[in-house]
């Protein structure tokens, strides 16, 4: 029987000496005595709040200017050429290599954002959920947990527009949209819940959003793109005379159920608005400085008592440890003061590790985030072996984990309580990776 | 006899097909065809411009809240208290571990910009080279290349103050900072170039510079500390009517032996005059970004022609590629655009590897960067069986090597032809961490 033993265990109040839990259908049993615990310092698995696996395929390849002001929005050009080229059987081999490299980083759960639904001319699969399943069937090889978000897409812009060729192969009407939902809900399972996600105010109209959450589940997670850029925000006050994340909170009932991505571009009556909501934030800092978007409000949104998580998102980088720095870095280099994301405790590492474990369990709408009675059994077990960890006392655990280097420091990753990864290396990687190559080496031929 | 043998062989032109060298004493011998060269891609290593090795020991350890105003000040507190306890085998264990790490990152030289000198009461150690020593030791067990740069520390502040207590292990007069340079001549060799480093304008007063800069040998490297904070400006405009480069550009004749670490708050006139100069810039990103010192104006400097490389400078990034991601990163995140580092090259990656080479080369003063008759055999092997270059062509690698996740890329390493690092890890590393864990269970335990 799988078990839990653990020297330090992270908990949501800190560091706990010996701890431990017997594993019973992939959750956690009451807490007793730990056995065979020596050097295990034991934290939850990092949720992931946003991916868009098919992405990793092009990372790295969109840095090269073809435009003398390249943006976000040129940026958005080569990724849908990209997507143009995806089949079900490529984002399966896709996303099974990035799910195998966020397990060995630490990421134990992913919500995948997924707009990639249909043929390039626009037409659906003979069976319409082709690529959610997919999805599906590369996150059960690797084993990671998922939260699947199909995206539902109707328009081109704020004024309505229709979709562009290049976006045909996102498109849904409500109907559509709420049968694929339908079509996948006998999927859930330990490892899988169902969400929703609204692209962005500007590819759903106001009557849409409100049929869809009508007719969804009360309590199923609802996650929508917003406020991420300056275009973004001007378009909508032009068109709807206010601002993104302003014209939600007037529009839609926010709650806890809902995850907003980015919300890069907040006014203060915002933050506070996000905040007073109980919403999280999926803050995804390497892509959107890879995008140019901007800093999120980080102090202000924290001082409101803000909810969030992170999100790897076009996954230029696959690593909570890169996320979590530099979404405090970003902050010190704005307000060129240190130690900016402190609260909870006197350390910003143990600040944004809890914050992230927080948000990622809200955001996600799993029982991960925290290892207690009855939660999913997901946790890493740091390597107390690395020369970095040396002579470091747990209260400085998780800043140095943060804040030193950069060697992979998770030894061992367990979801459901099935080890995963072993000495940082995903125990079906090698197989998954020679996949991966044939699947790169067409889709970059082409 | 050692060789290099490549497929694809990085020039300052770009990549090029099949290329080899003979090696002897650590130079790369007339161009000939390559031998087994099948899918060797070669780039040469990266100079690191700005370390001091013994922070590597408080990397991610400072992360902690000690004043509601955190910054750069309130952070030096605490380096201070750490470099209190160092003693020179301490410092020989953090550089080994430190000079390991960077090898394995793809940093083939090293700028060690080494202050700490005396006893902890300031006395001279019986040989007053004794920290110097432990430093060049800890080069040659790792086989990094050295260009160890004393550092000249006299005053406390622009006003001329004494050092502060915690300062005096950093100080020297002019006479004694020669006699320091002198001794440590003799031991300069293949791999161990000596260079001169003024702290910075508020611990060098005008007459003890012009006076060191008169008794060097004209080649030498020279490094200074310059513009890394808002407060030394407002300090050197104050007590000396000019901003700390203008008035360096003023005060001394730089020139292409000169290296300004930082310069982060720069005006377009000193952005212009540092590149008429030929002077090398050491931006430090990783570091910069840690202290919220401000991001460097690096559009500006590259339109005009300006030359720079990077530096790890605390060491809580040992990464070549955190660094040029990030450095780019910053602009974009400032700017709101993308694909800011262009101009050698459409490709970003391109232009930071081409930057970052050149600018290294002449900051450390040796013949290195670039991989040509008679230059040092220092070189990286870059890992084409990893899944991030499944399909990429020679054009699109740096870009992937730089901006696709975070698994370590680099091969082999050689510096002076000698093979330092296989599948990725120091072949002394072991024993290396070995010490360094048990200095650092010395160190914590204080």
């Amino acid at each position: 029987m799988p078990s839990l033993d653990a020297s330090m265990l992270w908990t949501p109040a800190g560091w706990r000496a010996d701890a431990g839990f017997d594993v019973a259908d992939g959750r956690l049993g009451p807490a007793r005595p730990p056995r065979e615990a020596a050097g295990r310092w034991i934290v939850p698995g990092i949720p992931n709040l946003h991916s868009h696996a098919f992405q990793r395929a092009m990372a790295g390849l969109a840095e090269r200017q073809t435009h003398p002001e390249d943006s976000f929005w040129t940026w958005r050009e080569t990724m849908y050429r990209f997507a143009a080229r995806m089949t079900p059987e490529a984002v399966h081999a896709v996303a099974a290599q990035l799910y195998a490299e966020m397990l060995e980083a630490g990421y134990t759960t992913v919500c995948e954002f997924h707009y990639l639904h249909h043929q390039p001319d626009g037409t659906p699969y003979d069976d319409p959920a082709a690529m959610s399943h997919a999805l599906i069937e590369a996150a059960r090889e690797t084993g990671i947990r998922l939260t699947l978000l199909p995206v539902l897409y109707m328009t081109g812009g704020f004024d309505g527009r229709p979709l562009s060729e290049r976006q045909r192969r996102f498109g849904h009407d409500v109907d559509g949209y709420l049968r694929l939902l339908e079509r996948l809900r006998p999927r859930q399972d330990e490892r899988l819940r169902l969400g929703c996600a609204l692209h962005s105010l500007r590819a759903v109209p106001l009557e849409a959003m409100r049929a869809v959450l009508a007719a969804l589940p009360p309590d199923l997670p609802v996650h929508i793109h917003i406020a991420e850029q300056i275009g973004e925000v001007q378009d909508c006050l032009a068109l709807r005379n206010a601002r993104p994340v302003e014209w939600l909170l007037a529009n839609a009932d926010v709650d806890a159920r809902w995850t907003l991505v980015h919300a890069t571009h907040l006014t203060e009556a915002e933050v506070q608005g996000i905040a007073r909501a109980g919403a999280t934030v999926a803050i995804c800092p390497t892509t959107e400085a890879n995008l140019g978007d901007g800093l999120f409000p980080l102090r202000a949104y924290l001082e409101a008592g803000g909810r969030w998580g992170i999100g790897s998102d076009s996954h230029v980088s696959v690593s909570p440890v890169e996320e979590l720095r530099w979404l405090e870095y970003g902050q010190r280099l704005a307000t060129r003061h240190r130690n900016i994301a402190v609260g909870v405790s006197s350390s910003v590492g143990e600040t944004l590790l809890r914050g992230a474990l927080a948000g990622g369990a809200a955001g996600s709408g799993q029982a991960v985030g925290a290892l207690e009675p009855g939660a999913c059994a997901d946790w890493l077990q740091l390597d107390t072996d690395a020369a970095t960890f040396a002579g470091v006392r747990a209260e400085d655990a998780v800043d140095r984990w943060l804040f030193a280097g950069n060697r992979p420091l998770v030894q061992e990753v367990h979801v459901a309580g099935e080890r995963l990864v072993e000495n940082g290396r995903h125990r079906a990687g090698e197989r998954i990776a020679a996949v991966f190559e044939r699947t790169m080496r067409q889709l970059l031929a082409e």
